[in-house]
């Protein structure tokens, strides 16, 4: 089992590069998750080398989407994620959104913090949290930070570290397939068959429960790896640098309307999603 | 069975940018499945735009690991594919190797011809024939000729046509994890599944024999593409351009000394491999 039922509340983990002007479609079902017509946002920009861009950026779609109230929290150093003053701000929104960036930014300025504390117990009491790019890869909680793509399937090639851990071996990557980022998933997880990869096309994104349903959004894929079923490998045996082998990966790729139970570790179809949601 | 016994030789499929300079890992792997001290090398530079280039730079690297005789098959027009004469030449050859370049030249002109039947049959009765990039992919019957790695996953991305059809529903693409292929291949196991995709990773190379057994070398990664378990996908109920679901790929990367039967589509690790050779 990858999900432990540690949150009420909603994930939604973005593959970056969603739609900010057109059709919105995968904002517009973020919003969509909220359940409100009234709604205060918090936009975390804290990843980004340009926050103040990204903040504008994300205030104006979050404006156009019926937003009441926006808050930009441009957390440039630990001191500041340790405001009691902007960790109690927290409890009170009903969106908080992580922009892309540095991942290794959000856990090294927000980890152990009040804030990340405050949004922690937020998650678990029913809040919608959602991420894009660095802003989702920061939920796993072995969390990739660097790794050339065409070097993905050699030993040590993927640099990993502890994430914000919101989920249980769940391991998010994104700009999946325009970076051919397959290798370190498949790295990752033939290393722990237990995690799971997510691997997130652009304008794509996965909203996950805490009882581990997931359903797709968007225009792209998301990519399952699934290590459960793997045999020999050799990655115990070989030195960094040197090539993995390994029998039998899980590959699932799932598009709109289509879901992954990451506690069964099953493909659903729209319409096994649709009575799963019933059950 | 996506193998039939098609021909007695062997064919050596190699991903691309094979090292001629250094170690020669693959080439000396080449040279060695011949099994002679005295060997005469055939090698076709149709594929390449620069085939003057490419003919040294194989004649070098033959001379180098001691072929006795080298013939250079600079084939720009089907005429030439269709002499009588150089078909003739072709019985006589140890090896034959195909460069890199572009894959539609070689079939463009070669397919249909007096050379190419003689190349044919020439595997059919126990030759050797070797082919890197373009000259590997050609070997496939479904042919992958273009297509964008990060589009591989939307449906009409990746164009395929008619190729050598040395084997029998085996899709060889090549330059694999470098470029972030995985997706093209998907998608054409997903189309039919009967097929197995071979995605081969630069300076490495498969080793396919006519009953179905394969092994690995090189320094890189061999990934095998097998649909055979894939349950749910949406690939005929959606039009062209639209993104791929699929439930259940299975996935292997094989390394130097690993192997994989197409005939049983299992896995072969060293050992396994070994005592299969001994049957």
């Amino acid at each position: 089992m990858a999900v432990n039922s540690l949150f009420q509340g909603r994930l939604i983990a973005i593959g970056g590069n969603e739609d900010k002007a057109d059709e919105l479609i995968v904002l517009k079902r973020v919003v969509r998750e909220i359940g409100k017509t009234e709604f205060k946002v918090g936009v975390i920009t804290t990843a980004s080398e340009d926050p103040e861009q990204r903040g504008k950026d994300y205030h104006r779609v979050f404006t156009a989407l019926g937003a009441s109230r926006i808050d930009i929290f441009n957390i440039r150093e630990r001191v500041q994620a340790n405001s009691r003053k902007s960790a109690q701000t927290i409890a009170d929104l009903d969106l908080i959104f992580f922009t892309g960036g540095d991942q290794l930014r959000l856990t090294t300025l927000m980890g152990g913090t009040r804030i990340f504390d405050a949004i922690q117990k937020h998650l678990e009491n029913g809040a919608l949290i959602a991420g894009t790019s660095a802003g989702a890869a920061v939920f796993s909680d072995t969390m990739i930070y660097e790794g050339k793509s065409e070097d993905g399937l050699f030993k040590g090639s993927v640099l990993s570290t502890s994430g914000f851990g919101f989920v249980d071996k769940i391991i998010f990557d994104t700009h999946f397939m325009s970076r051919g980022r397959i290798g370190r998933l498949i790295q990752i997880v033939t290393s722990n068959p237990t995690c799971i990869g997510v691997g997130i096309g652009e304008d794509s994104g996965v909203i996950l429960k805490g009882d581990g349903a997931a359903e797709v959004v968007g225009t792209g894929q998301v990519i399952i790896v699934d290590g459960c079923g793997i045999g020999v490998s050799n990655i115990m045996d070989i030195k960094p640098g040197e090539p993995i082998a390994v029998e039998n990966v899980r590959i699932h790729s799932l598009v709109d309307g289509y879901g992954y139970n990451f506690k069964k570790r099953r493909f659903l179809t729209p319409l096994s999603l649709s009575i799963q949601e019933d059950l």
